[in-house]
Parts: C-alpha cells; structure tokens; sequence
C-alpha cells in the first residue's frame, strides 16, 4: 500500500516562461529530479507545447495520467492555452486554474492563472507564483516583493494577499537603448560603481531629467568626459533610479524581498542600499518551485 | 565684367546629415539649382565622401576650384574630417570653420564646426547652422528654438548668442519601444488626439511615472482598456512629455520657435499647447540654407 500512496501523490511541476522551460518530477513536497529546455513560450507555436514538454517528460509518464501543473507564458494568450488571470486584490495563488486538452492521455496539465489589475492597468503572469512560493517559505511576510527581470514587477503583500502591483519595462529599455541607440557607440564592457551611483542618485533628485541624461551620456563620451564603462554603469543607474523614483511609494518604509539572483537582482540591491533600503534576497527557482507546491496543495483540497 | 564678377560668386551649399546629402547650387545668396542624394554619412565610409559628393555636382565644377561649405554630420568624427566643435555660449556660426583636403583640384571644401557645452555635456552637428539660418532669417529673435528630430535639440538664444543647448533621445526612444519593445505587439497605425494629450498631461504631472506608465500601454491592451491606435498616441504622449517636463525651465515663458515640418513637429506644436505655449514653425530647408548663406558671409569677411 505504501508504494500504490507514493504512486497517488505524484506529479510534475512545470516553470514555462518566454525563454526556457524547467520541469521537477515531484513525489508530494519533494521533487525527485529537475530537467530544463530551451523551449520557452517564445519560440513555440501553439501545436509545439505538448511535443516540447513530452520531449522533457516522456520517461516520467507511464502509467495513469500523471497530473502537470504549470505556471508562467505558457498560459499567455501567445502561449499553449490561455489561463485568464485573477483581480487583485487576492491570494496570489488560487482558483481557478485552468484545465489544458491534451493529446497524449497521460498528461492532465493544469496552469496557474497570472493576477490583473485594472486601475492602474497591470497584469503578470508567473510571478504570482513566486510570490505564492515567497509567502509559503516566509508565512509572515508582509511588504513589498520585488521581481527583477526584463519587466520588473514590485508586488505589495499584506497578511498573505497581494493588495497591488506594478510593471515597468527598465531591463527591456537597458537592452533597446545599450543595444538598439547611439549610445550604443559608447559603452564598454566594464563598470564603474560611482557611475551607476550618480545614474541613479540623478533621478532620485529630478527623474524628468531621465530624457535629457541619455544623450548626456553621449555628449560626455563624444567630449573625453567618461570612460565606456562609466558610461554602461550610468545607464544602467538612470534606468534603475528612474524605475525606483516612480515606484518609491511601493517599497519606501517597509520591508522589501528580492526574488532573483545574479546580477540584476545585485543591482537592484545596490540602488535600494542608495535610497537606505536594506532588501531581502530569495531565490528564483527555489519561490517558484514553492508556489508550485503551494498551488498543488490548494488544488488537492479542492478535490473532493 | 559682370560675368567674371559672378562667377566669382559662386559656391556651393551643402547640407550633409547622417541620412541624406543636399547641394545647392550658388551665385552670392541665390540658389540657382538644388540637387539631394541618399549618400547620407551613415552609409559612407571615409573615402567615400568625395565621390558621393562628386556624383552629384560633377557638372558643377568646370574651371578654377569652386568653394564648397558644408554643414552637418559630414563634419563627425566618422565623416569625412573632424570638424570639432566650438563651445558656447558663442554666435552659433563662426570661425574656426574647417578646411577639407579632397584629392579632386576643382573643390575647395570647408565644414562648419558643430557646438559643445561642457556642462551639462552636450554636442550639436548642424543645427549650428539651421539656428543661424533662424537667426538670419529673423535677426531680432531671441527665446528658445527647438529642432524636433531623432535626437531634438533645445538651443537658448540670446542676442545673437547660443546659450545654452540640450538635446533629448526623444525621437529614438520612440522607435525603439514602438519597434522593438514588448509593447510593438500592441501598437496600430492609426491615432487618437485625446491619448496623445493624456500622455503628454500624465509626464507633465509626474514624469517618474514613465517607467510604469509604459507597460501600462500593454497592460491596458491585454486587457482591452484601449485600442491600439490611442496606444501609440499614448506612447507617443509619454516620450514627447517627459522630455517637456525635462527641458521646461528652456522654453517656458518666452518666444519658442520650432524648426521642422511635417508630423513630428506638429506633435511638438500640440504638445506644446498643452502646456500653454503656442510656437511658431520655421521650414527646415529654408533655415539651413539660410545659415550655410550665412556663414559663407563671414567666411567672406575672413578673407583678405
């Protein structure tokens, strides 16, 4: 009996974003093994989802269907089919997750729907996961979560619901104006700490001036005024300072949580430090696979 | 004797920008005949300026060397010769202008130089010569002359005397996120006066609120709050007003004059109106020939 119970409580947790694809074979709580794939929503047509998951999991599906749960783009309108999203404010996990028809009859995949905001206007999709496995892993939490990442998200938390949340776009406008202007005739591949301190210290004081400043890193570069590695590192203060200075009302006075590692989620803590705010640092992977838990637990008990 | 006197007088115009080349034919301060070409210095290299040029104005260059003067980016550190650049404040056209060796004996070429100011770091590449055209034209004007572009520029003039300039990426910051960012998804072809307006207002209230007002543009489109033409007038709006709230201590309170036609600078116009200034417009064309006139003037002067 005690196999045929292991056996009951099996599962596969499924992160699908817009570039990659990361799976865990789950036993309850405990995950057994962890694959990942490049085969991310963005490079998928809708009939690609099913194969490329297969591909991932075929030698973990064997016998009954076998319950997927799958939160991230994967749910996007673009992506496999579409989950919808919950208002805020609400639990960051919760019904009603949305039931995908598979081909293959071992699979039954459900996803997690992402939270909208109506006033101002935002949506996510995937974070609410984090968020959920933030909450799991530190139940007392109550503040502000921070979510670095190409669309950086900050999430307000208050006794377990998200009360709101807003979007910017600063890692996308770093990459379109590093890569895509002319500026990107005068950036190194190095740093420089007081660049990016001052980058960002400018648009605590005055973040109109965001329009003005980047040519100003142009014209200091064109007239000797700054290395090209000054010059990445003072982009890259304004883009962040710019985003703080419209979000400070979010994180100022409270405790605040980064989910992310590496360098993004570094920078965001350097900014942070700047405006006094000592930030909190989780692990991506490690809150997603916890709202991934969380979430399958809900489902369970919804079950009759 | 009249006819060697006016040949004497002839020169030739050159308005030689990053995207398109423009000659003029001249006897003293009349064109006699106008010819453009899309040799711009973006896709020329080095050696290739005098050729491109020479395609064009062959048949204009029979006997002795003809004087050439040219303004624009054929003067930038990748165009033809290094024009460098004079500092303000000074008059926006003046010595030193720079002479050019071509190989071919028939031309005798001279760039004007652009403008820098130190601080705040700044440079300018031909507008030099359409605010002298400006001022040319209007010899009495003084305020603020704004040249809507892919990088605008914002000149304080005083007497005859450049003040003070700043330039925004404004015009590339548009293309980048309309072409290249997320919110490209969302973007019709179309317009809508009251979402333009609403961006413009909502920089002018709180310009920080750029960083999240763009993905509001998304967030409102996924969730149907608003149609994809008053998408892009929205971000159009937020762009052109963030860079008002940044440059408004150089236009507000006193005579503005736009130089520019066409969609662009009638954005600028309305957007200007917003906030309570109504501009005058000057032709593009017309000023920068005015100012090439001008400066073969004081080149005139120079010259013993």
């Amino acid at each position: 009996m005690a196999r045929s119970e292991a056996v009951a409580d099996d599962w596969i947790a499924v992160d699908w974003g817009t570039s990659s694809l990361r799976v865990w074979r789950m036993r309850g709580a405990d995950a057994q093994e962890a694959r990942r794939s490049a085969a991310g929503m963005g490079t998928l047509g809708r009939d690609g989802f099913e194969p490329a998951l297969l591909e991932l999991i075929a030698d973990w599906v064997t016998g009954a269907p076998i319950p997927v749960l799958a939160c991230g783009m994967v749910g996007a309108k673009q992506g496999w089919s579409e989950a919808g999203y919950r208002a805020v404010p609400c639990n960051p996990l919760g019904a009603p997750f949305h039931t995908v028809q598979a081909n293959y009859p071992g699979l039954a995949v459900q996803i997690i729907p992402g939270l909208s905001q109506s006033d101002p206007a935002d949506v996510m999709r995937g974070e609410e996961t984090q968020i959920g496995g933030c909450l799991a892993l530190d139940p007392g939490f109550s503040g502000t979560i921070g979510l670095p990442g190409t669309h950086m998200k900050w999430a307000q938390v208050s006794n377990g619901v998200v009360t709101g949340f807003t979007t910017t776009l600063t890692g996308e406008l770093f990459a379109l104006l590093s890569q895509g202007s002319v500026l990107r005739h005068g950036l190194g591949q190095g740093w420089d700490d007081a660049a990016f301190a001052d980058g960002v210290l400018a648009m605590q004081a005055a973040p109109a001036g965001f329009a003005t400043a980047l040519f100003g890193i142009r014209a200091r570069g064109l007239l000797g005024q700054e290395s090209p590695d000054a010059a990445r590192a003072r982009l890259s203060g304004l883009v962040i300072g710019l985003e703080l200075a419209a979000t400070a009302a979010i994180w100022v006075d409270q405790p605040v949580t980064l989910i992310g590692e590496g360098r993004l989620a570094d920078l965001y803590a350097q900014a942070l430090a700047l405006h006094g705010i000592q930030a909190a640092k989780m692990d991506n992977e490690a809150t997603t696979l916890a709202g991934l838990i969380h979430a399958r637990a809900l489902l369970q008990e919804m079950q009759p």
